[in-house]
């Protein structure tokens, strides 16, 4: 046992748990995952993150913990430390996860939704380092949003979360969970490409062999991708497609808070290079009402670990150590 | 002369100055307006405005002035204190407004855009008193929002006012001013109501004849508003497009913005009455991502006097007296 002062970040994700030990300055001293099983409990989550701390904390000799910072994924009560509920799994309705988390490891522990420590950590630590309004979008499965004020989460009523990827940006699109038509998720979101492009392959089987492909459901994202990389005509109109629906939603975040920066992450950034031009291009001619061509436009750095380490450093604000 | 403090609050319109004296608690002593000339000159307006300053305070027995808040159309320079430039308007540009004011009165001045203006206003005395966040919608001839944050006003970077009015919804809609296709303000303003309804007269002389109207010149939000109420077919349909553009722009704010409170003002709303339903139930069916149902949507309270009143607690504010 040493009495080196540390602080946890946990990201709680759908799929997997991740923990990482920080020092007060945010020095990345270990970082350990886990996946969960497949069927996904409560309470089998928050045991299984309790035992990954204290592994990590054994295994660096049991250093001195301030306290532990969580990002999770679904909607989250930061207020009262319960996890709502995450729309994919009704079990998860109003979960207790602070109080057990106090409980076991007697230290103050926050809980903060997953996409606003993410954020927090690109404030912190990553692409997003004294900017005054951060905007930090995640194309993935689906969007999300978050807005940092003077490295502060900005958060709505009863500490509820912004949800940037559900605002509609084109009524004629299509249905989404969320209750509407044509919100930015159901149009620009890793799933939306997905989806789109299958059903393009549905309707062209020649394009589906161009692929290289031989069953509509192994088109996705990626697959697209590649093919645009190679010149392949029809997946380089669905990723202007993709460029021209992530411009849209991306006008309308600057002109509702007409960020500094706007850092991008999620599986869907990976096809950057691609989409890059587009978005540029057509936020250029958009907008003179804000100063678009003064908003930095650029790619995440933390990756998978931007919100462990945001989420310590939620730890350090709501704590002042 | 007296020692009374007060504090002054001045609406600098594009047609109008209004300026009010009132209280450290914002009780209303005394207001005055005056009608600028059709051709507005800088110079003119900053020296009328000093005018009509210096008649309040005398009509009042010259009272202790602590300072004075502005509230002023066009895009602002809080920080310096410059009027950038009202579009309509291009000598307008980088004008000193608050260097001027301060150098005759030799008292604290504050510059802040006409519409979070108001929505101070409504915070500190009207509709959204101890509201934690909220967001006021102004559909006049344009469409403004402004939030505010525990009774800040929320800016984004370098001091600018967010463009709610500017966001996308729905990229099939006229092209704007601003730059972009089928923003909220080119569907659901009151000029945008006033388009449309010329357009509908055009092709529909009948219909024109219906309004009592014999020219499409005289067709406006108001006169179709009329109409509808007295059951007109078209009319009424034309409250349901504007009421449904409406609700599209109201979930986009509610997403992106989860404020507690929603308090609407400006010409389109004295049609309320026609638009409630729509609005009121387009809203509870979607976007179930943030908690519709528990936003309250309501007119605002304090009307013209919302500018004056809450450019003077800005200067409160901003001085903490």
């Amino acid at each position: 046992m040493d009495n080196t002062p540390v602080i946890i970040g946990v990201d709680l994700g759908a799929t997997f748990v991740r923990v990482g030990l920080f020092t007060q300055e945010g020095e990345s001293l270990d970082f350990k995952i886990i996946q969960l099983d497949a069927e996904r409990k409560v309470d089998t989550s928050v045991r299984r993150t309790i035992e990954l701390i204290e592994k990590i904390l054994k295994d660096n000799n049991s250093p001195h913990l301030l306290g532990i910072g969580t990002g999770s994924t679904g909607p989250v009560n930061p207020i009262d430390g319960t996890i709502i509920s995450p729309y994919t799994d009704p079990a998860w309705q109003f979960v207790p996860y602070i109080q057990p988390l106090e409980d076991h490891f007697r230290v103050p522990c926050v809980l903060e939704n997953d996409a606003d420590a993410a954020a927090l950590g690109e404030f912190w630590k990553g692409a997003g380092q004294n900017v005054s309004r951060l905007l930090a979008v995640t194309v993935g499965t689906g969007i999300g949003t978050a807005l940092i004020v003077d490295g502060r989460i900005y958060q709505g009523m009863n500490g509820l979360h912004p949800e940037g990827g559900h605002h509609i940006v084109d009524p004629a699109g299509p249905e989404c969970y969320c209750g509407v038509h044509g919100c930015w998720e159901s149009l620009a979101s890793g799933e939306a490409l997905t989806a789109f492009s299958r059903q393009q392959a549905q309707n062209n089987p020649a394009w589906l062999r161009e692929l290289g492909l031989d069953d509509v459901r192994f088109v996705d994202g990626a697959s697209v991708s590649q093919a645009a990389r190679q010149g392949n005509q029809l997946a380089m109109q669905i990723m202007q497609r993709e460029a021209h629906y992530l411009s849209i939603g991306l006008i309308n975040m600057m002109a509702v808070y007409v960020p500094e920066r706007i850092v991008l992450s999620g599986g869907v950034m990976k096809s950057y290079d691609l989409l890059e031009a587009t978005i540029q291009n057509t936020l250029k001619r958009s907008n003179p009402m804000i100063p678009a061509s003064q908003v930095q436009i650029m790619p995440a750095k933390l990756g998978y670990f931007a919100g462990a380490i945001g989420a310590a450093f939620a730890l350090k604000q709501a704590t002042q150590i």
